[in-house]
Parts: structure tokens; sequence; C-alpha cells
């Protein structure tokens, strides 16, 4: 054994793990066993990077375990799933002792405890290198089945379910998944595409046109522009860092026309910021009127 | 996107990728999506970090990518499962570029494509520091169901799947995992407990025991001790190898007498190595007949 105390941890998640009728065996085996009860399963997993996805110096051990669940319940939320299950890969430096790792687990599992997700297992490891977490989650779908990215069809409209930009500010790591977002639209429309927006809406809009040969056209006065946008003050405008700034963890999406009605009848539960077209590329309106080609922007890191 | 093409290499975990009838969506939406056949599912996630887990130096990008899998095969046939779909979570160094993040791709995958795994999505990275590797595999149990750390019964006996120690000089990369092997024992016998050598036999062997609440005895000249434990100089005895080295990959298992008959009647198939007792704790009886205590061996990091 070495000298961090590795079997401290894993308790710490094995006495915290909340049970389901579906999980047979949870932490402490070769692996967790689940049964499941017959809905499609959703997978996902991200690995998050000291110094790349979070800095130590300027955020606590909690906030950096939640989010390194937070960015994988985004990605259920993009399909209007729920999440079931996840387990955890940690490689903790040694210098930073057992508190600073019992302490990540701490942000993890509380969050995990607010979308009724268990963690039923994982890999605990040291090393003399930065902090890295992988985090793999099991969701499920609905009875309406997962939204993928491919459904958009020409004509629909494309919403956003908050103001995007700037999350560099603490957004990226604050955040709160649209898990419920995500599963109150599937329940009152018809959504055609989904996709969370951790690349920015410039490359994840595009994602989602490849996905569904389809184009848009964004009409730029209706995006939505948080405040943290404005507050940036690297001289690329507010409009700009909508557009292109990563990990805002809203989702974007796209239904009927029909149904883009209905949405904006119920004031607030997502923003209309365009349309679906049937040529590709996407294009977007100025207030004068002209319209411009949009540039597939954002950083590519996921697959 | 960043200088390194990064979805070039998704591309080709994309092309790859071998379909089955139960994997609705695969890479290239937020999530995979899995439609499952009713049996229990098996869960398991492994990272493995340059200089703890391999030295890059010391071998091909293709036998670092295998590894990756391959320990999370063995967690699988430590339950007697059936492998089904991994999720691949790289975090690459940017110095390497994009030929040593395809050889690993290309080891990994022909070692999912001979167990018949799917890749069904991960997410992949770039930075200045040392290559991880993060692995999730799932698994489906057979009908006989899941094979326990926490079945073994006093009076059973202990058998092991094939010799141990020295895995450092190479078998630690090259080891094939006893998926096949763990099948075909549980169809043959009631296999009653079963772990995965991964810390060590006298580290492993604690964990059954723990977790059944039984203790053990060995017979020290019954051990089947690799050729190379016998070509380590570090002067310890090649016993001593056998029972602390990690990463043997080797599966331990109990079943009753009259099973283990059996498994002697059918002579490679197995090595009988000692009995559970109901005393606690673990002894080894020595060829002069002696019993001594046997500690608790190994380094511990998994959960």
């Amino acid at each position: 054994m070495s000298d961090f105390n590795e079997l401290a941890l894993i308790d710490c998640f094995r006495q915290r793990s909340t049970s389901s009728p579906d999980l047979r065996v949870g932490i402490g085996d070769d692996c967790a066993v689940w049964q499941p009860s017959g809905a499609q399963l959703l997978f996902t997993t991200d690995v998050l990077m000291e110094d790349v996805d979070f800095r130590v110096a300027e955020t606590t051990p909690q906030m950096i375990g939640r989010k390194s669940l937070a960015v994988n319940l985004s990605d259920i939320a993009a399909m209007a799933g729920r999440p079931l299950a996840a387990l955890v890969g940690l490689v903790l430096p040694k210098s930073r002792g057992f508190d600073f790792a019992r302490d990540i687990s701490e942000g993890l599992q509380s969050l995990a405890d607010e979308f009724r997700a268990s963690i039923i297992g994982g890999d605990t490891n040291t090393w003399d290198g930065p902090l890295v977490i992988s985090v793999t989650l099991i969701g499920e779908a609905t009875e309406r089945g997962p939204v993928r990215r491919s459904g958009a069809k020409p004509g629909d409209w494309l919403f956003v379910t908050g103001p995007l930009g700037g999350s560099i500010l603490g957004h990226h790591l604050s955040f709160t998944p649209r898990i419920r977002e995500a599963i109150e639209l599937h329940r009152l429309v018809d959504l055609h595409a989904m996709i969370d927006l951790s690349d920015g809406l410039a490359a994840d809009l595009f994602h989602l046109l490849d996905e569904s040969h389809v184009g848009a056209t964004l009409v730029s006065d209706s995006i939505p522009i948080s405040n943290d946008a404005r507050r940036m003050t690297d001289g690329r405008s507010p409009l700009e860092h909508a557009l292109s700034d990563g990990e805002d963890f809203e989702l974007l999406f796209t239904v009927s026309p029909e149904d883009g009605r209905r949405l904006i009848s119920m004031a607030g539960i997502a923003t209309h910021i365009g349309t679906i077209d049937a040529a590709p590329g996407c294009r977007i309106q100025r207030p004068s009127g002209d319209i411009e080609q949009l540039a597939r922007g954002g950083w590519e890191h996921q697959f």
C-alpha cells in the first residue's frame, strides 16, 4: 500500500454511495453490476486536466470534483436522459494529500446526490504529476427516447436554454447541468435535435448541422449574452464571446415552428435564436439586415 | 481546433468501431446509446499513467493502448463476464504528435476486436503533461450470473489460472486477459468466488477473503512460479515474487472440493494452490510442513 491512504478515499465513496434497485453490486468488487430496467442506456465520458480545465489555485477541490461530474451530466442532458450511475478515475498528485482528494470526492458526490446518480466504481491512483479526473456517466433515455444531434429539419426553429459567453469567469465551474430543463422540454415538445454547448455556440452548432445535413441562419440580436460575456475585457465584443467561448453548458436544440411558438409563449424556458435551412453552412443576420457567413469556431476536443 | 488533429483521431476510432445490434448510437453524438438485451451489465474503469503503469521508451504505443483495455478486460474476466463496449479517455502529450496517438488507438482497437468489444465513445485531449489513458469497459454477465469476490466458503479449494511473478519483465504489457478461461470455468464448475490478480497474490487473496469473511491456507510448493519470477535478480526469492508482484492478471478463484477434483482431472486448466478456512487471516504451508502467517502484501490502488 502506498503512503497515500487510497482505501480510506475509496471508503468515502463507498459510504456515500446511494443504492438503486437496479444496482446489484456497487463499489468493492471487480466490476459494478447493473440490471437495467429495459430502457435505452446512455454512456458518456469526459476527462478533466489540471491547468487545462481548471486551476487548483483559483477554485476549491469541491468545485473541481463537481465539474468533473457536471460536464458529463450535461452530455446526458443533451440527449434528454436521466443520469443513473458514474465511475470515477482519479489521478491524484501525491503532494496534495488525502484531504484534497476527499474534498474532490465530496464535491463530486454532492452533485451526484442532487441528480440521483450513484457512484458505482472507479480507480484511484497517485503520482507526482498534475491532477486528472476521468468520469464515465451512465444514464437512461426517457420513454420518448434519446434526442440525437441528427434530427434537425429545414424550417425548424433553433433555441438555446440560457445566456452565453464569458464562462471562464466562473460559470464553467458553477454551472447547473440542464438535466431537469431537458426532460421538461422533452415532455412539452418534440425535440428534433439537441446538443450541449461545451465548445462554443459557433462550434457546437456546426456539429448539429453536420450530423443533420442542414444549415442554419442565426439572428445576432436574439442571441442571449451573459453578463460575464459583457464583463470580458480582451477587446472582443460580447457577441463574439457568446458565439465562440466554450463551456456554457446550455442546450442548443431545434423544434418545429409550431412547437417553437409554444415555447415562446412560455416565457423564460428557452430563447429563439435562429432557423434551420436546407442550404449548408451557417449564416448570421446582423441588426442592419445584412447576412454574413458564420465561421466554424471554438475548440474541438470531444467525440 | 487545436493544432493536434483530434477529429482525425476520433475518425480512426469511428471507422474501426464494430457494430452490435444493441448499439443504437455509437461515436459522434453526446452519448452512446445501448439497448441491453436483458442481461446484468458489468462496469469497470482503470486509468493508466505514463511512468507509473508503462514507460514510453520501453515499449510501443500499440502495447500501451493494448494494456489500457486489457486491464479492464481482466476485471470483466474476474466476474466471468463477456465484454461489450468501451469508452476511451485519452490525455495525449502534444509533443508526441498524431502518429503516436493513432498507434495507441490501433493497439487498443486490435484487442477490442479480438474480444468483440465495441469502442462506443470517449474524450480526446492534449496537453503538455504525460500520457494518461482512462478506459471504462461495459460487459454482461453470462446466464450463470456474475462471480463475486464474496462467495468463498470454508473447505473450498483455491485455484489460480497461470504462473505468477516477475510481470515487470514484460507480461504486464503482453498478457492475455482471461476472458475465455473464465467463461469456460464458469461453464464447467460452480465458481464460488473469483478475483483477478492485479495487486499481487498476497494482496488480492486478502480482498477475496475479506469480502467472503473467511481465511485461507496456501501450500507454498503448489504455487505456480513464472519463468520471469525466476529471472528476477533483486535478491528476493521466486516465491516471494509470485506472492507479491503485481499485474499477473491471472484469475484466483474458489470451488467446492468436488469441483476442484474435476478441474485437477482436466490437467492444465488451473492450479490448486490452497484451501479456504473458517479462521481469518492467511497462512502458508512450507515444504517442511511448517505453517507461517502470510502478510497482506502488494500495493493497493483499485476500487
